[in-house]
């Protein structure tokens, strides 16, 4: 297999109220909204990015609908600075989104927070002096 | 928010056992391997990909490191042609990796499978007629 990842999908339990999560509180653009009542697909820069409803996402991959809690996954949104990480938690504040971890320094000299989506999935924004944002 | 995912990080039991599976089996590129022995990365060509232990990324993003089962993610990995669906999982099956859905047309015009790594993280490996690969 190449290096690369095609999509990433989250298996949603409203696909409506994510849907209004990623395009009005994150901003991520999505040209066709939510297709056929369950679908949305958000071409990022660099990857594609879908909300399907989690119990035909489990369906579509032949596994059963079980698991709750954290799910083992995070996704990162990297920033050029401390202070756009500080004003883009504050902004979701406003929002009334959940922050699990308060903009702070980390251990290995980065500055980071955590917020989760209506689902409990886990954004990371962070400053990373050793990442490079094209 | 800018439209990018920066990373993608699994929460992994073991990370040997996951960092053998997507250098080995999967055949992503890692330059450094195991740092510290906690953490893989693996600079795809779009996206950074990294293998963190569950329980220290639970603690780092300061949640409870509790649910199982379906995580409610999946990855995609899009190819050219059905054959490559076809050669990809069939390789897959002879190391091993437990393919939860074998290749196969789908309603939306495409064809694809999905396989599982150690931690039970869902890979559909799809031909999407309606999507270009770069």
């Amino acid at each position: 297999m190449e290096a690369r990842i095609s999509m990433v999908t989250l298996g949603v339990s409203d696909v409506q109220k994510s849907f209004d999560f990623y395009s009005k509180v994150v901003g991520f653009p999505s040209e066709k909204g939510i297709e056929g009542g369950v679908v949305a697909f958000f071409q990022l820069k660099n990857i594609l990015f879908s909300l399907y409803p989690r119990d035909k996402l489990a369906e579509d991959a032949l596994v059963a609908n079980d698991g709750s809690g954290f799910s083992g996954v995070t996704l990162a949104y990297n920033v050029k600075s401390k202070q756009e990480v500080d004003d883009i938690i504050e902004k979701l504040h406003w929002a009334g989104v959940k922050v699990t971890k308060e903009p702070q320094d980390v251990f290995w000299g980065g500055y980071h927070a955590y917020f989760q989506d209506p689902d409990g999935n886990l954004w990371e924004v962070a400053w990373n002096p050793f990442f490079e944002i094209e």
